[in-house]
């Protein structure tokens, strides 16, 4: 494929994300929710193409544990569970945010954040002196001035190094005291008002909460999920039994979470209400680690089969573990702001298993024929965002290109088994019965794939507004169509154009576009 | 197709609903939720075999909707949504059941419902005596005794239309107070301490509130969504411009949606938790009852299609309009328990977009370039329950037969699109290369469709065990396999067996699976 200058390229990231949300916006794809009523924060709507691609994600997902994998089966468990659930998962005692207030702005902050931005800062002035020293020693070595440089960067790595130890350590003890004395000691001030005027650090819970049922007593309190895992180890014995199902065997669920985040930031990448793509595998205890590496490596060839680029990619191993794994590492994607974990592999052991076993009463065990005995089966875990692995399925494939020609052209280099619309079927003109004939062809295809009619414009036009949503193809009707059945088919990477038969078309088109194209990559 | 005889025939519909429900949880489609805790009402989780099933009945419903129509695109709003849209749409006003406490017992009711099953109670009576005297009259004729008989049965009419008619306009009104007093005067009394010691009647509001956010002012009050249309709505511009719309056109749209139930009963019938499948399709002024007898008849034919029986469904429609309505109408399908409303069609005129524009002070007209006006569209709804037609589907696929030999066997005849699995793959015996030679043939046919491998029991069991969960096709792999590549294949619903070529398989199978195959059923 002849590749055309990206003028992002030459951009700073920064500007790229902007014009990516705008981008999303500007072709439905995603809207901020409420937007009439000035918008509800950190929560969005996915338009008429951000739906179609987003269905196509979680089905190239789905497919490929409940289709590709003899012992994956699926779930669909519900967003309320019983309380009870979530004492055993410990999201009620620990799925906390520490929080604090400035008196003056009466702004509420995340404590651990205003650290966290405090140290990045450090690390920036460090870099900003060596940058400024980089450039003065261009022409010339000054010793002097070299010394003065080395000084002031190793002031700054003493602070920041210093900071950091404690910070860790507050973390780690939940030593919210210790958390607000940091903020103190570093003269941290609020951003509104300028002033260090702080509250106590509280802890807050991440959870949403509501009230159901109604009796005379009183309501039960119920949470909305935080994660759609636990709906599937609660059910893990039923779809063993009503399944079969031996061990070694998974279980995967597509569904909605809800996290009340203080701080939700950068678009689509943290939500309030999000969508989580989670498959939990059961194995033999002490074969956790090899399954934990097998499941890595699975993991990391599906994103790769998307083609994005394999340098967008990199493990992120865990040096500090939860408290129920034993092995965790993220898959991170090169976001427009940064390598950011877009999935999650974690070896869970028999925590939660254990768990739910302790708090419901109830065996939660399995017997192993071969072995001829019970246990707890360990868990390892996949655990994937959908709004992500959307996120970064529009990063990667936004070009700002300028072509050959002079002209400019925003094209989304979509998987064409993702795009939301696989082909354009434009009548060349509003007349003379191409308007007939092209939606005669749409009548034949629309049963195999996502068709769209579009007479209006110049056909240059229309296929840049096919460009801008990722359309892999698009034909023209002319009035050669209506003496030889011929169209012209045009190709969204390379812009090429030839003449087809009508006929020949499901033949070009449905492989490409089909999900199993996609899926017979990760053979 | 040979019909078999079906032993459900002459059992009474209460036993054939229960033995749905066991046969649910027994063959992985639907489980209680939280069941390990003792479950949580009228929440349910679907299991490996439901998951599939409501996918696909899911993705029959939208291709139909998108890929069919020119001018129907969908969306995926958030659960969250600003407060005010539901004071704009009268949820936070209406959407109230009335409630009332025995206060013996502490249990809580519902109003309208103590009346409904009193009202239901003097049906029952009458029908009683009617049955009563034609089983006297069977013989000879008394004038005495059916003038006695006559005099009963209408007095228990006219209570009966004496309290109906006070009932319906009490709700009219929502005069609790009357409400109140019919319980009173009818003599109503707790079904659990037996007494009429009643409280006054209150309206409850059954919408799920929760806390969203943090800030030193105190948290945001907001809802889970009781109906997906508003997502739509409040998006209508958003969608229109980004997609270039032109009335008349729809949006449409799958989700989750919450109501807190009182009395949720029938399974999966009335849940806390459901999901809906909605269109709103946006017409001029004027047209919108056209449009309605439109869907009216493009949705029963979309059900119809689903070839469960045309007999089991009927139009109900809607002589008491809901305030924002201009004509409405319900397909009811045949439960175990009666018709019940499986989707709503409704003519919702502009009362959503324009008090969408009320309160959020946005425009929300559409300018027609035909009429060269701008008005506020009339909008045209199709709202379907997933689970209702879940059950629904169950229901009618479900069939207890005796077979010609004698023997016993339970089978979903669900339409090969619907099922979760489309083929079952059985080595004959667990040895001798077959077991190998099975997973070559999955191999191939797993990226076209689920096939599930299965090597335990006789192949007389394993039969009968697809046949539970509706899959339409078994092969059976035997020696013969091994010499000259053919398999048994043999058809659920005939149980018939032919050998065919393994390189066939595809070809007889795949057509029929396929989703295509429903849809063209539409034209």
């Amino acid at each position: 494929m002849p590749r055309n200058v990206d003028l992002k390229d030459n951009m700073a990231q920064e500007d790229v994300f902007k014009k990516i949300v705008s981008h999303c916006k500007e072709y439905g794809f995603v809207f901020p929710s409420s937007e009439i009523y000035d918008g509800l924060g950190a929560v969005y709507d996915y338009g008429q193409n951000g739906v179609e691609l987003k269905n196509n994600l979680k089905k190239y997902w789905w497919d490929s544990m409940v289709l590709l994998n003899e012992n994956v089966v699926g779930i669909d468990s519900a967003i309320f569970m019983h309380p009870t659930i979530w004492k055993a998962s410990g999201h009620v005692d620990a799925f906390n945010d520490p929080l604090i207030d400035n008196k003056d702005s009466k702004k509420r902050y995340r404590a651990d954040v205003l650290v966290e931005d405090y140290l990045a800062k450090i690390d920036e002035k460090i870099e900003k002196e060596v940058e400024k020293a980089a450039k003065k020693f261009g022409n010339s070595f000054d010793a002097a001035m070299f010394r003065e440089t080395n000084a002031r960067v190793k002031e700054y790595q003493a602070k920041r190094d210093e900071v950091h130890a404690r910070f860790a350590k507050a973390l780690n003890d939940s030593n919210l005291e210790e958390l607000r004395n940091i903020i103190i000691d570093c003269e941290i001030v609020c951003p509104i008002s300028g002033t260090r005027n702080w509250t106590e650090v509280r802890q807050f819970n991440l959870m949403f909460a509501t009230e159901m049922g109604s009796t005379s007593d009183g309501a039960m309190k119920v949470y909305l999920r935080p994660e759609t895992a636990q709906g599937i180890f609660v059910n893990f014995l039923n779809v063993q039994k009503t399944g079969r199902m031996k061990i070694p065997f998974g279980i995967a669920q597509i569904g909605k979470a809800f996290r009340n985040e203080i701080v939700a930031r950068q678009f689509i990448f943290r939500m309030r209400e999000f969508e989580q793509m989670e498959m939990q595998f059961f194995v033999r205890p002490g074969e956790e680690l090899d399954w934990f590496r097998k499941w890595k490596d699975v993991r990391m060839k599906w994103h790769k089969a998307l083609g994005y680029g394999d340098a967008k990619y990199r493990y992120h191993d865990h040096d500090k573990l939860a408290h129920y794994a034993n092995a965790a590492t993220d898959i991170e994607f090169e976001m427009p702001f940064g390598f950011k974990e877009v999935e999650g592999i974690h070896s869970r052991t028999d925590f939660d298993l254990s768990s739910h076993e302790k708090f419901s009463g109830k065996k939660l065990q399995y017997f192993d024929p071969e072995l001829n005995k019970s246990y707890t089966p360990y868990v390892v875990e996949t655990s994937i965002g959908v709004d992500r692995l959307f996120l970064s399925t529009i990063a990667a494939s936004y070009f700002e290109e300028k072509l050959e020609n002079g002209e400019d052209r925003v094209v989304l280099r979509l998987p064409a088994a993702l795009a939301p619309i696989k082909l354009g079927i434009l009548p060349l003109v509003k007349k003379d019965g191409l308007p007939e004939k092209a939606r005669e062809i749409m009548d034949v295809l629309k049963f195999d794939f996502k068709c769209q009619y579009d007479e209006k414009d110049s056909v240059g036009k229309r296929y840049r507004r096919h460009d801008a949503i990722g359309t892999p193809f698009c034909v023209t009707v002319d009035h050669q169509t209506l003496e030889d059945n011929t169209v012209t088919i045009r190709y969204r990477d390379t812009m090429t154009q030839e003449r087809v038969a009508i006929d020949q078309l499901s033949n070009i088109i449905s492989e490409q576009v089909s999900m199993k194209s996609l899926l017979k990559k990760l053979i």
